[in-house]
């Protein structure tokens, strides 16, 4: 395989260095989180095969399920006709995505002009990631 | 249904008032496309029951098919637990959600290290759009 960093280099970084990364998956197409990389995340993920991402909040690599178990296996990686965008399909380790302890973050759908929880939390996070 | 702006003002709009917005099949689960929203836009996606996104580019509400007739009628809307991503099901009319004619815009994957297009152009632009 090529080097990723040259196919890195042709991405549409935004002005913080960053593009949207969608993690799908794999099997059943279900949408499990959208998180950002920045390029070294990108080029991390495709080295290790498995989801990184850059954490805005923590200003720092995010090796997804670093702390949980519940890696995510890169099985395909996609760019979009713009690319500004990267769509991982992904097997999800632990069958959960979400910091809630549920498989997808996106558990919130709008239901008579109102956010319903529709998904249920599989296991507990403080089980997941340890009391503080 | 109550009112959606309400619920739109609970996300988090980034620091150009703008989400991310997932465009997802309703019935095969594919990814068709990211494009971003401001609160306009969400609650006119609502409204109207139609993808309706705000244009980076050109700087102003996009309504999604406006030009080429490919309207994404809304299915369900969903967003994510920190509430900074939108991901919608849509019926994709006319099966093409790409301007250049493709049914998805994550029509580029990596394959040997290099971004290989593996989806075929369905129409030509020049017949979605007119020639300019």
């Amino acid at each position: 395989m090529n080097d990723i960093s040259s196919q890195a280099a042709s991405l549409k970084w935004n002005e913080q260095g960053l593009v949207p990364a969608i993690a799908q998956d794999w099997q059943t197409g279900e949408v499990l989180m959208l998180a950002w990389m920045n390029r070294e995340a990108l080029e991390l993920t495709v080295r290790e095969g498995r989801a990184i991402y850059w954490s805005r909040s923590r200003g720092a690599l995010w090796r997804k399920g670093e702390s949980s178990g519940n890696v995510q296996q890169l099985k395909e990686l996609r760019i979009d006709c713009d690319a500004d965008t990267v769509l991982m399909k992904v097997e999800q380790v632990g069958d959960i995505a979400c910091h809630t302890g549920r498989r997808s973050c996106f558990y919130q759908r709008l239901e008579n002009g109102e956010w319903q929880v529709t998904d249920p939390v599989l296991q507990d996070p403080e089980a997941i990631y340890g009391k503080s």
